[in-house]
């Protein structure tokens, strides 16, 4: 597939510098296809019935398939869930933690982590977004290190290989690094993919890695997490990871989960790294880039005048950037369907 | 709107006798063509920027106040799920009941009930499904009363309003209620809507009831909940009961959810209780019936054969109905929408 075939599939940059993968990905024409075929299907056939069931359940394997093959791991160590949040809930639920215990976060962490680390009654260690801060902030109570893999602030890449010989449970917040920089995620605790932003496929759609899922109590089973129960509710969880399977995803979203999958090039890790170099490079000098080279997709950079009125003034132009709220910054989404001419179209709006 | 006008709605009535809204009811015209504008517009305009996310809000009032009338309670008081499972969850895990408290159940519940019931870690005592026997089984331990409204499996009503007495929190499964038959809610704790069943809605929308949400601890939180929060994930939840909103919905599933809300005509419960009604009074004699007279839009029967084949052979010749599986039991659900010929397909078939 070359370039040009690749960037053809998706209808939003026909007319927009779109830049904003880090909140919701493009959506390509198969993708939205398969969402547009298979709610006409339901309409006609009906949601009901074996036939129905049965490719319900193919088309949850082979979406669980697909999500654990873009971090590298097992599919039978892959949940599938709705989104990144629910993922840390499960993750973090799991674990069981009192107020005795401690989880070390980092400042630059989304609700979606920080929401259910404070639901749990544990400490919340807040630490700088490094990895010398997070191996200092560990302790003898620390019963998880949760944090980005790509930070969605400065986009900067931590290096988690460093967190591992702490032996304290590592949860990874995906949502900026799967599908968007090569990610080997068999090495951590737990790792949640965000479909919806670099995979460009449906929302409330999610992966969620669990090393060890027999080891892990289930405690928000959905039925599709029970391979059997009483009438008391006690229940025998599945095999693996579908243990923990979040609840039911709609066929529409399943299929074009599965076609967004489908979309991307071989050579994709290789190009968005480039044009994420690409755009650092041509915004260095007219802004204060500060995401670091090298690290991510996003470049993140702080404007001269209000950030808020600026974005809202890119977006006029048809340059689809986002602003990070309270933090004075702005923040480019750079995918391998990122043209030149997009970059030259911020830069120029800039 | 006549009741031709009104069933002419959905595309799968045209083929099939459609007896299984208690599965997942039938999609209309107008619910389609709402979620494949949403999803074409996304493709074209992408899924970001302030004027979508303001309509994604716009959308999620609309879609609260909408089921909130449903069941005749304030949408202030109404948080928007992603299925009866998760508002289930929600309103027992906020709890926070321990081994020393009793939850009491009925024998005829849904697992996405009694799962988060024995997640809990409370007592399951378990009652048979009437009025009787669950007060009977309350004690000083009891901290929940969790049932169905209309018990998906013999399609009986409970009196729930002889429960309130007791003192002891209702969670109300709604699942078999909601947009079936007239609900008032009010009166209870805790009460569930599963849009995608009699309200042929998307699948992946949901609701919950929850009348004091102030006192309800937000265990389970999502960025949707909070109003504002500290980098510790300490956060100020947001007003009423949206404190307690699930997660993202997608524009396309909302959207298809308000198209879904509008396409009930105001004789919807009259007609589907007359309905349910000549079902019953078709099927008896030729099988046997359980579920009493008077009570629901569910009629359940005991064949004289086995019933996984029965409704494999019924799907054939184009009637929809559903096993219970391990009762012996075959389900009719009769909707608004039926016809006598959908009735008279179902009799001829059986």
């Amino acid at each position: 597939m070359t370039f040009e075939e690749a960037r053809a599939q998706f209808p939003v940059l026909e007319r927009l510098a779109y830049l904003n993968a880090g909140t919701n990905g493009p959506l390509a024409r198969s993708t939205t296809a398969a969402i547009v075929d298979a709610v006409e299907n339901d309409a006609r056939d009906g949601r009901s019935g074996m036939e129905w069931f049965e490719r319900v359940l193919a088309l949850r394997d082979e979406a669980r398939r697909g999500l654990a093959a873009v971090i590298g791991v097992a599919p039978e160590l892959l949940a599938l869930t709705d989104s990144t949040s629910r993922g840390c809930t499960i993750a973090i639920a799991g674990l069981g933690l009192t107020a005795e215990d401690e989880v070390v976060v980092t400042d630059q962490e989304h609700f979606g982590l920080l929401g259910p680390a404070h639901a749990s009654g544990a400490r919340v260690v807040v630490t700088a977004a490094d990895e010398d801060a997070i191996l200092a902030a560990v302790t003898p109570r620390t019963r998880l290190i949760a944090t980005s893999h790509v930070l969605w602030t400065t986009g900067r890449k931590l290096e988690l290989e460093r967190l591992r010989d702490t032996g304290v449970p590592l949860l990874v917040d995906g949502a900026q690094s799967s599908g968007a920089i090569p990610v080997d995620a068999s090495g951590f605790d737990f790792y949640t993919i965000s479909p919806q932003k670099w995979l460009c496929g449906p929302d409330q759609t999610g992966g969620l890695y669990v090393r060890d899922p027999e080891r892990l109590p289930v405690t928000l089973p959905s039925l599709l997490a029970a391979s059997s129960y009483e009438p008391t509710g006690a229940f025998v969880p599945k095999d693996g990871a579908s243990r923990f399977d979040s609840g039911w995803t709609s066929v529409p979203a399943l299929s074009g989960l599965v076609a967004a999958l489908a979309t991307h090039p071989e050579w994709r890790y290789t190009r968005s790294a480039e044009m994420a170099a690409r755009c650092r490079e041509l915004l260095d000098g007219i802004v204060d880039v500060v995401t670091p080279p090298g690290h991510s997709t996003l470049v993140s950079f702080r404007p001269a005048g209000n950030p808020t009125e600026l974005v809202a003034q890119l977006h006029e132009l048809d340059v689809v950037v986002r602003e990070l709220p309270g933090r004075n910054l702005i923040r480019a989404a750079v995918g391998w369907w990122t043209s030149e001419d997009d970059l030259q179209r911020l830069v120029s709006a800039l």
